[in-house]
């Protein structure tokens, strides 16, 4: 099913992020917290957004969450608080419940009492922040398994003016061009002809021992 | 030039998440924060910890601190101790210094001092976690440009028994497969024959319009 | 199964009491608590008897809980604390968890996780004073059903040197006397030539109805 | 005399459980309570509620409390508030004084103090929580004496479909049956002929080793 | 009974005093705090001094108060505490206790649990003042009755070389002179020849009236 | 000059228990304190009464405290705004100042800084008590001298029945007897034929050592 | 250029001396403080004063900071409310951004962030009254170089009716007399003939060594 | 009397700074502060630190501080201790005493108690920052009256290249150069042919109306 519609629990930086994503793409957003100044000066980027008190069944029940299609507690650091609102989310009859967990013992109560999805903001960061440290050429990537990777990276200076054919990126490393992302636009079908510029970004997919030994080789 | 030693300074959920995928990485790992507990419930995880107060110019000399190739400022919520110790560890000499702010302001201050990377960590997950909840099959995703994106998809159960031939996603919504990874490995050269099965996972590559579009039509 | 041996996590008045009780009839009582000066003045009232945080994994583990029959989370005001302890004693594989509910909120979310049996200790015995408080001569009851009660009453001042044949209560009200309680003892099987005398107490069996009219007429 | 208006000062869950039960039961209550936000949640419940502070004997003057039959100060926390109120009471004429001690001494404060009854409801709570723990199947009882008891309890599996002859209590364990609650009612003469099925209880008399030695030999 | 030892509760500004007083006039003094500056500050000038938490029975009783011929309570601001240490020290045997009241209805209680006097050291000392301050000659003075005072006065200027016989207090305002203090020595049976001097003092006795007359018509 | 306006700043028990006295005795009286709560409660007591901050020269100066004959700063335990508030008294011409104080150190400012008479209201009244707990007969005294005392006694239940002839107080103590208290009025002229009997007090006047021999030989 | 509109940020002792003693030389004067008790009492004196929160920079935008000439961040005590409220002040146009520094680090900090000129108000005043108090004499200086000061000095007694011929300070010493202020105006171009008297004040330039060793001779 | 030794109590920026400044110039400096951490920081700059309560006289007799020429009372915010201190350190005999007020009633209680100096730091510091903004070119000056000043000016760049013959200062303007400072050296006999250079400083004396007119029409 199609989520159209979320209720956004907690508006601490990462459910203010979130809500304000959401309200871009489109969609409709109800964001709740206690504090007063948050509300104030949220009012204005959201769809509704009310200082309330979750973990009052009453005031959930006043406020219609149940016809939102998705609810997120990404209350900050009352653990007690977003225990209790998950579970009032869950019996209004939310469809399905996205609840942040602050550590492993509360990501694990908040499965038992039937949260959908448990999402650990802070430490998925600190990792995808830890791989772009280590390789400062790194913009972003996707883990597809324990082994592969696809890179998104910042053409090297060496490599700038060279031709993909010259490259020979499968020969040397094992790994393959995906796209390019160039000055005029996105080019996902990427020919031997092609010649990487400075600030050029290219997206390659390998194994991580492959695409390491080119980072290593040609980047530095 | 490639990172090898890491001083982390602040380890909430963020910094200690950080500090560990970089231990398991292989790096060389300095933890420090100012309180006690944190410090001795991660001694094991760390290369090196220790509880210091970071704002202290000599504290941070004795700690050798220049002799790390990159500081990581991840203190989470005391906005002049963030801004002092950054100032101190870029007037010490450490090559590379990033920080996280955890506002817009913060994040200008930090900039004008000379820290070389601000980032915003739960404005990013934010922002991350909102296109994983629009889309519920999309597990992860690299933004090529404004307009492409690399998306990682579970494979819908309307498609399960399905050939890449009979799916013909090039044809019918612009978008190419990239690569798919199925129970027995991740294949980066799919062909026309190749059937999608229940937890396969494929990744595709096209434009947003385009992506869109497919899942509308082929995920609900 | 029969309990044999108890884990008692937060010893308040509530808890303190239990713990006592339970060593008094000769099980084996381990009891926890944060607070120093609690464990320190029970300690040579209870088996064993431990300074610790019960939210901690580890330190419950190291503490053999899982080697106990029954656990008991009687934590006074924290609920944050009581729902970890909760999930840990389930996860650690104690056999039986009985906690103590502050809220009905809270009552839902302890069952959601698991624990056997939830108890709300307050709100009990507000509803045994009540009965308590209506009726100066009830010393305690058994409620059977809705409708049908067991009342242990003092013999009111009316019914002193009074035979049971005298009385009559079957014929009268309805209800019949289970048993006496005479200053030599328990009589069991009560007959009609005993008599009622001051500070005897009388344990009897009736309908609401039937005791209440017997209370209005007799007792007052 | 016969209760029948109660003032109850101290509205935590122990006072407003007997608040609301005394109502239930068809008295008048009077509920008095510092705490504005327990007052307008209890509003609807009580015959009358009010924010008031209970040592300030204009106050009490004001709200009439002389006029109530019984006075019942179930204050949580707060020892000396509890004293304060219980004089003011009974020097305003309140016939019945009934207050919870918190501890021993204060228990002996009241007393001095001239109130009627003193409760320790966590204490009583905790005594026949731990009998209850004990004897799992056991529901409810009344202790008659050092040695006699009363006892609820479930029917074990190992005696469903068993008669009272079969059983032949009397004779094997020294204890009688008292009453039998069945699917259709209670029976409070139970017979030799009456079989005891799954979800019966029974109430049995007897001496503590008697019903002790039944439980051990029968329910597990 | 002469009383010949003290144990004083509270050591504050009026219980200090108090104590010290006491070790002047020769008598053995033990005095009783909570805090352990106060009882450093005082341990030279006490028989005894002991940090202690006097609410404790047990600390009470290893102090061996009851050995003491009086105790007195002159905590100063904590009720409670007031409260709970007077009826410990009256359960433990004290003979004779003394206690400082903070309101009248913490006066009440103390009376009610048994303590043989109750003081109002602040209230009483304002009476005093305000008699001092409305008459500036006024330097200490004994209220017989409702009507007689006995008051100890400087000798005005108007007065300085005065005889007795010249004053005529008796016939002019029908008050009598009991004694003058004068540089050398009281003497306490004054003759008419008797001559006032500067920075003599006159203690007179008289109903209120003829006193006030006194002052308003000799002193200014 | 005699007072005929006060003005009494700081209304805790000590500056309440004056007000009210001077009030009571006719004079005219501004109570002024900081809390709101104090001077409701007063308000029907005093002349005027206002809530402010007796620091801030505008508002004294505002509120007309030079016209009062006397100022007195009561204030209880705020040592800086006792010294502020007194000097603030002086500069605006109060014609006289007596301020409370709280140590020996304080006393010393206040007198530097022009206050007319400093005083010590819990130490002397130390003292006091001191007089009266080792005497449980005193009732009140005048120290007229390092050796001179007058003290009113209870008639000790030896001396019942007897006349000041037999009791002799002069020949066998030194001490003379100034007045006797009678159930129907006070005698200040007392003859060798007045009988002493239960309740009546006496007012002696004497030595220290005399009267202490007396009390020894007497009272016990 | 010339300054003429000053905003200043933090009204504490040194900001309000400031604000003030610029309103008095005549210029216009926006303070703003988050201390509505301090803008109350500053409003009289300065040309605008609000309650604000310096670090929102709506609020400043607002208040049409960028129109004024200079802005001066006198923030007491919080360091991170200083750094925000001077980059934002930069940010929005404010042509010279003067700020107080609390610590050398927050000095750097300021410097890095554009602040045009960083002041250490209590630690030059520190080094100011240092002067001052190891020279009695000294009023008031300049410290022209390392070596050379202008030094505004008492006459000594031991001076008094001498001509400045006789002084001869420039062939005694080597320091020189720079202008004279006597009781009826300065002279700025004193001669030889000029006498010193009591309570003039001289102001003479020289190297320290000369000026110490003219204190030391003719002052003492 | 020339000052030599200084105790400096309250050891806050102002407090340091002048403690410090003492001690470059060769003077012995006690610092004393209640504070472990500032004494710590200190210790190796002063001649002497302690950690101390200075408002207990015993502490400051053993600590000798009679001993000393020159007391100063820097304490930062709390009047109380700053009273308390600056009366026990004239009383224990300091010469000279020093004292530093937060406000002016403060000041006032401080002459009062006999302070010998009583100095305004912030409230200085305010005045004098405040004239060196409206003259950006103004680096320091001396007040001499209400109408003359001496004032040290960064040479205008108008003025680069200028001789003092040319410049006419005099005729001009009225006022008199005193002296230049120079790379090479400060001159304090300046002649016509001296040249004006980028970077001199010039120091010139004169009525303000003269400086200000020089400067509005030279500088800008």
């Amino acid at each position: 099913m199609k989520m159209k519609s979320f209720v956004i629990i907690g508006l601490g930086r990462f459910g203010t992020s979130l809500a304000k994503e959401l309200v871009i793409q489109g969609y409709e957003v109800l964001g709740i917290d206690r504090d007063e100044h948050i509300i104030d000066s949220l009012s204005e980027y959201l769809t509704h957004s009310v200082v309330a008190d979750s973990t009052d069944e009453e005031v959930l029940r006043s406020l219609g969450v149940r016809n939102f299609d998705c609810g997120v507690v990404a209350i900050g650091n009352d653990i007690q608080a977003s225990i209790m609102t998950a579970i009032l989310l869950k019996d209004l009859g939310v469809k399905k419940v996205v609840a942040k967990a602050l550590t492993e013992l509360h990501g694990r109560v908040l499965e038992k009492i039937g949260v959908d999805r448990v999402i650990y903001p802070e430490r998925d960061m600190g990792v995808r922040v830890a791989h772009q440290l280590v390789s400062p050429n790194l913009l972003d990537f996707i883990e597809l398994s324990k082994d592969y990777t696809i890179a998104e990276l910042e053409v090297p200076s060496k490599l700038h003016g060279v031709t993909l054919a010259e490259l020979n990126l499968r020969a040397k490393y094992g790994c393959s061009i995906v796209a390019l992302r160039k000055s005029d636009g996105v080019n996902i079908a990427p020919t031997a002809s092609d010649v990487l510029h400075e600030k050029d970004l290219m997206v390659i997919i390998g194994t991580n021992a492959e695409i390491e030994r080119f980072e290593r080789e040609e980047l530095f």
